[in-house]
């Protein structure tokens, strides 16, 4: 940063958390115990579901993509997330969603967080498909079906390999390069890693299907024919309007949990469905007010679009992690002037420094 | 910054102005200029009203304040402003509100600044008020009440010499610190200064009356008999729902202009007018469709509340204002891996890279 006369004060600095800085966290917990941290803030955060004002996301929707405001709170602090979603950005070299993060104080509005989010939102992501597994898989589950091998695809692997206890990992994709970059990240993680042929093939043996493509369309990747009982599925592909990726009888044999009905119904899998069929909401399977699995044979459903408290959860699990670390920097985002109605002395007197 | 490797590309960082190098761009260009660009980009947005998306902000409300988000967008571009109000605030030595805006490029959701907006706010509200009054206050006004001394005071002074050609103003406030403040500022302003002994002394021989109170409460800065004939009125401080400042009596007797109807009749002084009293939305006075000022007695009244799409020309103006200069630093906000799909690749690189 460029020097300054006078210096802001500490009330006038954010603490901002980079990409760069991000990758060096990560690497300073280790991935497996920043997903164990991050699963348990979101259970925590959950569990108080009640608490937390749930606006809906504020989108702004264009011809080739939207950019959305995720705002929430639980009254003592104050989360949004910036993310964009794209699906053309590839062809540019540009990622199709990037994210930053805010927290602050509700007792004074000031900011105390800003964080990148890109990677952030993938470790979220990633923990709370983990975390409903953990709830809903079969037990004993080693085996999963990874569908779509993009950039959440690894993520995905490693967190239910931390978290549920996965050993085996059956790959596919319709593009094989994304397999061979999912394949070679993970070697060396202790994952078994299995190449497939197809869908139909990958599901083979499978305990968990994770299904995340990224076709903006409604698709059919998994038909009903490929889901056996006690099958544990974990949709994380489809979250948009006219985005899902199940053949809607398989929605109707299984158990359907979602993160928030208001939110899911408009953009997750059961879009597909009657407005008012049944389903569960995660946070009273995690404070025990509703089973998660129920037998062996059930086939259950996390239909996972993604909510502004696992984004909340996360801004949390940085703002604590950070604590005492090199890995953020100061930020002179606030006006801070001694006197609080004085703002333009305080611009006056820093012209006077600059001339000095 | 701290180093990091590997380096983030161009398309990762984003333009970050801070404070300080938000003061050292107004000194370096000059407040007047700064004032004149921010006019300039606002009449111009204004001109185009009808291509903006006009979402109404999102608003957290606690029992001590609250936290607003205000998006819009012109299509190509996408801004929103992050804006805390907590009246009591400066008990603790903080500001009662503070922001920072980001910009965004509609076709691809990526940042493109982010940028402290305390200060801009202060700016571009001045800015605004001034360019509502090149279009209403009466022919060759010369001198301005100033009521209520607080940070805004001296922005609206000086930006209403500016755009004006106002050469005296008399200022007035309940605390007599808050006025010797704003006259110690302004002094050098080239301003005559008048310090005033009650709100009706203030306005006598004022062409323009600027109401800028803090108080969160039905209150009554300017009774009817204080306002004659011809005069301007720039309400500023009604600003949320129970704020207001004039007596209605004034209201009755004024043409009314506004930012947009919908917001300001719930935030500004006409809340306390029937919802269908009739208002003239200034956008239509800059684009020639609406009169303005029509007769050297009409009582004329802006009606401020402030619109997202000032925060937008605000944004706008920074983005051109900081091209070549050295005010602003580039900030590892974006996730940026060579290959979009291999986020996880990016992070395991990083780690290598970090322990080599």
């Amino acid at each position: 940063m460029l020097s300054s006369a006078p210096d802001p004060s500490d009330k006038a600095l954010v603490p901002f958390v980079s990409v760069a800085n991000m990758m060096r966290l990560v690497h300073h917990l280790g991935l497996d115990a920043v997903i164990r941290s991050l699963t348990g803030h979101i259970e925590e955060d959950f569990r108080r579901w009640e608490r937390f004002d749930k606006t809906p996301r504020v989108a702004s929707h264009s011809p080739v993509g939207v950019i959305e405001l995720m705002p929430t709170s639980d009254g003592e602090a104050y989360g949004f997330k910036y993310v964009n979603g794209h699906p053309r950005n590839t062809r540019a070299g540009l990622q199709t969603v990037t994210a930053f993060g805010l927290l602050a104080d509700v007792a004074t509005g000031y900011p105390v967080l800003l964080t990148e989010m890109t990677l952030l939102t993938a470790l979220r992501t990633a923990a709370m498909s983990a975390l409903a597994a953990r709830h809903l898989a079969p037990e004993g589950a080693r085996t999963m079906a990874m569908i779509g091998n993009g950039a959440q695809a690894e993520f995905q692997s490693r967190a239910m390999q931390a978290l549920v206890g996965i050993d085996t990992v059956r790959l596919w994709d319709i593009d094989g390069a994304a397999t061979e970059k999912c394949a070679r990240n993970l070697a060396g993680s202790g994952l078994a890693i299995v190449r497939c042929t197809s869908a139909q093939d990958a599901v083979e043996g499978a305990d968990i299907i994770t299904t995340c493509t990224a076709d903006k369309q409604y698709a059919t990747i998994l038909s009903d024919n490929m889901v056996g009982a006690g099958v544990h599925i974990n949709a994380i592909g489809g979250d948009c309007p006219g985005k899902t990726e199940l053949a809607p009888a398989i929605l109707g044999r299984a158990s359907i949990f979602v993160e928030y009905p208001e939110q899911t119904r408009i953009e997750g899998e059961i879009q597909q469905l009657d407005p008012d069929h049944p389903v569960t909401e995660l946070w009273q399977v995690f404070a025990g007010a509703a089973p998660g699995r129920r037998s062996a044979s059930e086939i259950t459903l996390f239909d996972s679009v993604g909510f502004a408290i696992e984004d909340f959860s996360a801004l949390r699990f940085v703002q604590q992690a950070i604590r005492g670390t090199p890995f953020f920097e100061p930020l002179d985002l606030l006006a801070d002037p001694d006197d609080p109605r004085d703002l333009y002395g305080m611009l006056a007197r820093a012209g006077g420094a600059a001339a000095a």
